[in-house]
Protein backbone atom coordinates (compact mmCIF):
# COMPACT_ATOMS: atom_id res chain seq x y z
CA UNK A 1 0.00 0.00 0.00
CA UNK A 2 1.20 3.36 -0.90
CA UNK A 3 -0.17 6.56 0.91
CA UNK A 4 0.07 10.07 0.28
CA UNK A 5 0.02 12.20 3.08
CA UNK A 6 -1.06 15.76 2.68
CA UNK A 7 -0.37 18.30 5.54
CA UNK A 8 -2.60 21.43 4.27
CA UNK A 9 -1.66 25.05 5.26
CA UNK A 10 -1.81 28.24 4.00
CA UNK A 11 1.41 29.46 3.59
CA UNK A 12 2.96 25.72 3.26
CA UNK A 13 1.51 22.48 2.16
CA UNK A 14 3.27 19.87 3.02
CA UNK A 15 3.15 16.44 1.19
CA UNK A 16 4.93 12.47 1.88
CA UNK A 17 4.57 9.46 0.13
CA UNK A 18 5.08 6.03 2.45
CA UNK A 19 4.87 2.77 1.33
CA UNK A 20 4.11 -0.35 3.80
CA UNK A 21 5.85 -3.16 2.18
CA UNK A 22 3.80 -6.63 4.49
CA UNK A 23 6.12 -8.85 2.34
CA UNK A 24 7.38 -10.30 5.17
CA UNK A 25 6.69 -10.99 8.88
CA UNK A 26 6.48 -7.08 10.17
CA UNK A 27 5.14 -4.39 7.64
CA UNK A 28 8.22 -1.98 7.03
CA UNK A 29 7.68 1.64 5.96
CA UNK A 30 9.70 3.17 3.01
CA UNK A 31 9.98 5.90 2.60
CA UNK A 32 9.39 7.22 -1.59
CA UNK A 33 9.45 10.64 -1.27
CA UNK A 34 8.29 14.07 1.11
CA UNK A 35 8.68 17.67 0.62
CA UNK A 36 6.31 21.42 0.81
CA UNK A 37 4.23 23.22 -1.71
CA UNK A 38 5.31 26.80 -0.88
CA UNK A 39 2.38 29.71 -1.30
CA UNK A 40 3.01 33.25 -2.32
CA UNK A 41 1.29 35.41 0.29
CA UNK A 42 1.40 38.31 -2.61
CA UNK A 43 -0.72 36.35 -4.75
CA UNK A 44 -4.15 36.57 -5.20
CA UNK A 45 -5.91 33.28 -3.24
CA UNK A 46 -7.56 32.10 -6.62
CA UNK A 47 -4.05 31.70 -7.50
CA UNK A 48 -2.44 30.12 -4.97
CA UNK A 49 -5.41 27.63 -4.75
CA UNK A 50 -4.55 26.71 -8.47
CA UNK A 51 -0.96 26.72 -7.13
CA UNK A 52 -2.17 23.78 -4.69
CA UNK A 53 -4.35 22.20 -7.00
CA UNK A 54 -1.79 21.52 -10.15
CA UNK A 55 1.28 20.31 -7.97
CA UNK A 56 -0.95 17.89 -6.17
CA UNK A 57 -2.46 16.58 -9.56
CA UNK A 58 1.53 16.31 -10.48
CA UNK A 59 2.43 14.73 -7.34
CA UNK A 60 -0.57 12.43 -7.43
CA UNK A 61 0.38 11.46 -11.11
CA UNK A 62 3.43 11.15 -10.40
CA UNK A 63 3.72 8.49 -6.93
CA UNK A 64 0.37 6.94 -7.82
CA UNK A 65 -0.73 6.03 -4.36
CA UNK A 66 -3.83 4.07 -3.42
CA UNK A 67 -5.22 6.44 -0.86
CA UNK A 68 -4.77 9.79 0.50
CA UNK A 69 -4.59 10.87 4.15
CA UNK A 70 -4.96 14.35 5.41
CA UNK A 71 -5.07 15.61 8.35
CA UNK A 72 -9.17 16.60 10.38
CA UNK A 73 -9.43 20.22 12.09
CA UNK A 74 -11.87 20.96 14.14
CA UNK A 75 -10.15 23.38 15.99
CA UNK A 76 -8.29 26.85 14.56
CA UNK A 77 -7.83 30.20 16.16
CA UNK A 78 -10.74 31.87 14.61
CA UNK A 79 -13.12 31.30 12.11
CA UNK A 80 -11.84 33.27 9.56
CA UNK A 81 -7.78 30.83 9.52
CA UNK A 82 -10.43 27.94 9.66
CA UNK A 83 -11.80 29.54 6.65
CA UNK A 84 -8.22 29.98 4.74
CA UNK A 85 -7.25 26.44 5.72
CA UNK A 86 -10.79 25.57 4.10
CA UNK A 87 -10.23 26.31 1.20
CA UNK A 88 -6.23 24.82 0.57
CA UNK A 89 -8.50 21.41 2.35
CA UNK A 90 -10.96 21.74 -0.44
CA UNK A 91 -8.97 21.68 -3.34
CA UNK A 92 -6.36 19.12 -1.46
CA UNK A 93 -9.56 16.70 -1.47
CA UNK A 94 -10.55 17.56 -4.84
CA UNK A 95 -7.36 16.51 -6.26
CA UNK A 96 -7.95 13.53 -4.71
CA UNK A 97 -11.16 13.20 -6.06
CA UNK A 98 -9.85 13.76 -9.32
CA UNK A 99 -7.35 11.53 -9.51
CA UNK A 100 -10.06 8.60 -8.40
CA UNK A 101 -8.50 8.43 -4.72
CA UNK A 102 -10.29 8.34 -1.72
CA UNK A 103 -9.14 10.45 1.80
CA UNK A 104 -9.12 9.49 5.11
CA UNK A 105 -9.03 12.07 7.25
CA UNK A 106 -6.98 11.53 10.87
CA UNK A 107 -7.40 13.72 14.00
CA UNK A 108 -3.81 15.55 15.31
CA UNK A 109 -4.22 13.49 18.17
CA UNK A 110 -4.81 10.08 16.51
CA UNK A 111 -1.42 11.19 14.24
CA UNK A 112 0.29 11.72 17.26
CA UNK A 113 -0.59 8.62 18.80
CA UNK A 114 0.08 6.76 15.77
CA UNK A 115 3.51 7.86 15.63
CA UNK A 116 4.87 8.78 18.74
CA UNK A 117 2.88 6.64 20.85
CA UNK A 118 1.39 9.80 22.35
CA UNK A 119 -1.17 12.57 21.62
CA UNK A 120 -0.31 15.29 22.73
CA UNK A 121 3.51 15.30 21.54
CA UNK A 122 5.36 18.23 20.74
CA UNK A 123 6.05 18.93 16.69
CA UNK A 124 9.58 17.64 17.55
CA UNK A 125 8.68 14.30 19.08
CA UNK A 126 6.75 13.87 15.94
CA UNK A 127 9.55 14.82 13.87
CA UNK A 128 12.01 12.61 15.35
CA UNK A 129 10.08 9.18 15.21
CA UNK A 130 9.24 10.20 11.59
CA UNK A 131 12.69 9.49 10.90
CA UNK A 132 13.21 6.92 12.90
CA UNK A 133 10.41 5.15 11.77
CA UNK A 134 11.27 5.49 8.37
CA UNK A 135 14.76 4.81 8.75
CA UNK A 136 15.96 7.99 7.81
CA UNK A 137 19.04 10.31 9.36
CA UNK A 138 17.24 13.10 10.25
CA UNK A 139 13.78 14.29 10.04
CA UNK A 140 12.78 15.73 6.51
CA UNK A 141 12.63 19.62 5.73
CA UNK A 142 10.74 21.69 6.07
CA UNK A 143 8.70 20.59 9.32
CA UNK A 144 5.60 20.63 6.69
CA UNK A 145 6.73 17.88 4.70
CA UNK A 146 7.66 15.43 8.01
CA UNK A 147 4.04 16.15 9.10
CA UNK A 148 2.68 14.90 6.09
CA UNK A 149 4.64 11.86 6.51
CA UNK A 150 3.44 11.69 9.86
CA UNK A 151 -0.55 11.46 8.36
CA UNK A 152 0.14 9.14 6.06
CA UNK A 153 2.37 6.46 8.39
CA UNK A 154 -0.93 6.96 10.80
CA UNK A 155 -3.04 5.86 7.62
CA UNK A 156 -0.86 3.28 7.36
CA UNK A 157 -0.81 2.14 11.12
CA UNK A 158 -4.44 2.20 10.81
CA UNK A 159 -5.23 0.02 7.92
CA UNK A 160 -2.95 -2.54 9.47
CA UNK A 161 -5.10 -2.08 12.56
CA UNK A 162 -8.51 -2.67 11.19
CA UNK A 163 -6.72 -5.84 8.87
CA UNK A 164 -5.23 -7.63 12.02
CA UNK A 165 -9.13 -6.84 13.38
CA UNK A 166 -10.19 -8.94 10.43
CA UNK A 167 -11.01 -5.91 8.53
CA UNK A 168 -13.72 -4.32 10.56
CA UNK B 1 -19.59 43.51 -18.20
CA UNK B 2 -21.43 40.47 -17.15
CA UNK B 3 -20.49 38.84 -13.64
CA UNK B 4 -21.07 35.60 -12.07
CA UNK B 5 -21.82 35.61 -8.66
CA UNK B 6 -21.30 32.79 -6.18
CA UNK B 7 -23.27 32.37 -3.23
CA UNK B 8 -21.14 29.27 -1.52
CA UNK B 9 -22.66 26.91 0.87
CA UNK B 10 -21.74 23.15 2.26
CA UNK B 11 -25.94 22.16 1.50
CA UNK B 12 -26.44 24.24 -1.43
CA UNK B 13 -24.05 26.92 -3.91
CA UNK B 14 -26.49 29.69 -5.08
CA UNK B 15 -24.90 30.82 -8.72
CA UNK B 16 -26.83 34.13 -10.62
CA UNK B 17 -25.38 35.58 -13.86
CA UNK B 18 -26.19 39.50 -14.43
CA UNK B 19 -25.42 41.97 -17.22
CA UNK B 20 -24.93 45.10 -16.69
CA UNK B 21 -26.21 47.03 -20.11
CA UNK B 22 -24.37 50.66 -20.08
CA UNK B 23 -25.60 51.54 -23.82
CA UNK B 24 -28.16 54.12 -22.36
CA UNK B 25 -28.25 56.83 -19.73
CA UNK B 26 -28.74 54.58 -16.83
CA UNK B 27 -26.97 51.36 -16.20
CA UNK B 28 -29.59 48.47 -16.90
CA UNK B 29 -29.43 45.42 -14.62
CA UNK B 30 -29.96 42.00 -17.31
CA UNK B 31 -30.96 38.80 -15.35
CA UNK B 32 -29.50 36.37 -17.37
CA UNK B 33 -29.61 33.02 -15.31
CA UNK B 34 -29.34 31.98 -11.70
CA UNK B 35 -29.53 28.48 -10.02
CA UNK B 36 -28.25 26.59 -7.33
CA UNK B 37 -26.15 23.17 -7.17
CA UNK B 38 -27.45 20.76 -4.30
CA UNK B 39 -24.90 18.55 -2.65
CA UNK B 40 -25.88 15.37 -1.10
CA UNK B 41 -24.96 15.37 2.18
CA UNK B 42 -24.32 11.62 2.41
CA UNK B 43 -22.08 11.45 -0.46
CA UNK B 44 -18.12 12.09 0.88
CA UNK B 45 -16.79 15.20 1.06
CA UNK B 46 -14.24 15.28 -1.96
CA UNK B 47 -17.04 13.49 -4.12
CA UNK B 48 -19.46 16.56 -3.43
CA UNK B 49 -16.46 18.82 -3.90
CA UNK B 50 -15.87 17.42 -7.26
CA UNK B 51 -19.78 18.04 -8.16
CA UNK B 52 -19.14 21.89 -7.17
CA UNK B 53 -16.34 22.06 -9.16
CA UNK B 54 -17.73 20.15 -12.36
CA UNK B 55 -20.89 22.22 -12.29
CA UNK B 56 -19.12 25.45 -11.99
CA UNK B 57 -16.54 25.14 -14.29
CA UNK B 58 -20.14 24.30 -17.13
CA UNK B 59 -21.55 27.25 -16.06
CA UNK B 60 -18.72 29.65 -16.13
CA UNK B 61 -18.01 27.75 -19.40
CA UNK B 62 -21.76 28.09 -20.87
CA UNK B 63 -21.81 32.05 -19.40
CA UNK B 64 -18.79 33.64 -20.30
CA UNK B 65 -18.39 36.35 -17.64
CA UNK B 66 -16.04 38.46 -17.45
CA UNK B 67 -15.47 38.48 -13.42
CA UNK B 68 -16.59 36.04 -10.58
CA UNK B 69 -18.27 37.61 -7.10
CA UNK B 70 -18.06 36.05 -4.15
CA UNK B 71 -19.45 36.57 -0.52
CA UNK B 72 -16.43 37.13 1.67
CA UNK B 73 -16.90 35.32 5.42
CA UNK B 74 -15.12 36.57 8.24
CA UNK B 75 -17.44 35.09 11.07
CA UNK B 76 -18.88 31.52 10.98
CA UNK B 77 -21.42 29.97 14.19
CA UNK B 78 -18.10 27.80 14.53
CA UNK B 79 -14.60 26.48 13.26
CA UNK B 80 -15.61 23.43 12.05
CA UNK B 81 -18.48 25.10 9.53
CA UNK B 82 -15.75 27.80 8.69
CA UNK B 83 -13.46 25.25 7.65
CA UNK B 84 -16.20 22.90 5.95
CA UNK B 85 -17.70 26.57 4.00
CA UNK B 86 -14.10 27.08 3.35
CA UNK B 87 -13.90 23.66 1.46
CA UNK B 88 -16.72 24.92 -1.25
CA UNK B 89 -15.13 28.52 -0.98
CA UNK B 90 -11.68 27.67 -2.05
CA UNK B 91 -13.04 25.05 -5.09
CA UNK B 92 -15.47 28.05 -6.65
CA UNK B 93 -12.29 30.00 -6.41
CA UNK B 94 -10.26 27.49 -8.47
CA UNK B 95 -12.84 26.52 -10.28
CA UNK B 96 -12.61 30.78 -11.52
CA UNK B 97 -8.61 31.14 -11.58
CA UNK B 98 -8.92 27.71 -13.96
CA UNK B 99 -11.58 30.09 -16.20
CA UNK B 100 -8.81 32.95 -15.93
CA UNK B 101 -11.34 34.56 -14.11
CA UNK B 102 -10.75 37.13 -11.61
CA UNK B 103 -12.30 37.14 -8.12
CA UNK B 104 -13.87 40.03 -5.98
CA UNK B 105 -14.84 39.27 -2.35
CA UNK B 106 -17.77 41.51 -1.04
CA UNK B 107 -18.66 41.05 2.62
CA UNK B 108 -22.49 40.58 3.64
CA UNK B 109 -22.46 44.32 4.89
CA UNK B 110 -21.51 45.44 1.23
CA UNK B 111 -24.12 43.24 -0.52
CA UNK B 112 -26.98 43.97 1.59
CA UNK B 113 -25.82 48.03 1.16
CA UNK B 114 -26.15 47.87 -2.18
CA UNK B 115 -29.02 45.96 -2.61
CA UNK B 116 -31.34 46.95 0.15
CA UNK B 117 -29.53 50.07 0.69
CA UNK B 118 -29.34 48.89 4.32
CA UNK B 119 -26.00 46.57 5.61
CA UNK B 120 -27.86 45.16 8.09
CA UNK B 121 -30.97 44.19 6.04
CA UNK B 122 -32.92 40.67 6.60
CA UNK B 123 -32.66 38.08 3.72
CA UNK B 124 -35.97 38.42 2.84
CA UNK B 125 -35.69 42.38 2.11
CA UNK B 126 -32.74 41.08 0.06
CA UNK B 127 -34.64 38.69 -2.24
CA UNK B 128 -37.43 41.12 -3.16
CA UNK B 129 -34.70 43.97 -3.62
CA UNK B 130 -32.88 41.44 -5.96
CA UNK B 131 -36.39 40.79 -8.14
CA UNK B 132 -37.03 44.78 -8.63
CA UNK B 133 -33.70 45.80 -9.33
CA UNK B 134 -33.75 42.72 -12.09
CA UNK B 135 -37.26 43.51 -13.06
CA UNK B 136 -39.04 39.88 -12.37
CA UNK B 137 -42.20 38.91 -10.97
CA UNK B 138 -40.94 37.26 -8.45
CA UNK B 139 -37.36 36.48 -6.12
CA UNK B 140 -35.41 33.65 -7.90
CA UNK B 141 -35.87 30.79 -6.01
CA UNK B 142 -34.34 28.78 -4.19
CA UNK B 143 -33.18 31.67 -1.74
CA UNK B 144 -29.49 30.43 -2.33
CA UNK B 145 -29.68 31.46 -5.91
CA UNK B 146 -31.24 34.99 -5.26
CA UNK B 147 -28.24 35.78 -2.85
CA UNK B 148 -25.96 35.09 -6.05
CA UNK B 149 -27.59 37.71 -7.82
CA UNK B 150 -27.29 39.76 -5.06
CA UNK B 151 -23.76 39.57 -4.66
CA UNK B 152 -23.22 39.88 -8.52
CA UNK B 153 -25.77 43.39 -8.16
CA UNK B 154 -23.07 44.32 -5.47
CA UNK B 155 -19.95 43.79 -8.20
CA UNK B 156 -21.70 45.81 -11.06
CA UNK B 157 -22.57 48.51 -8.58
CA UNK B 158 -18.97 48.72 -7.15
CA UNK B 159 -17.63 48.57 -10.71
CA UNK B 160 -19.73 51.45 -11.52
CA UNK B 161 -19.04 53.83 -8.30
CA UNK B 162 -15.44 53.23 -8.92
CA UNK B 163 -16.17 53.44 -12.99
CA UNK B 164 -17.94 57.13 -11.48
CA UNK B 165 -15.13 58.09 -9.57
CA UNK B 166 -12.68 57.73 -12.57
CA UNK B 167 -11.83 54.24 -12.34
CA UNK B 168 -10.07 54.97 -8.85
Amino acid sequence: MRVFGIDCGTEHTGWGVVEADDSGREVRLIPIAAGAIKLNKKQATPVRLQQVYAELMGLLTAYAPQVVAIEDVFFAANAKSALKLGHVRGVAMLAAAGCGLEVAEYSPLSIKSAVVGYGLAAKEQVQFMVARLLDLEKAPEPADAADALAIAICHIHTAQTVLAQGGR
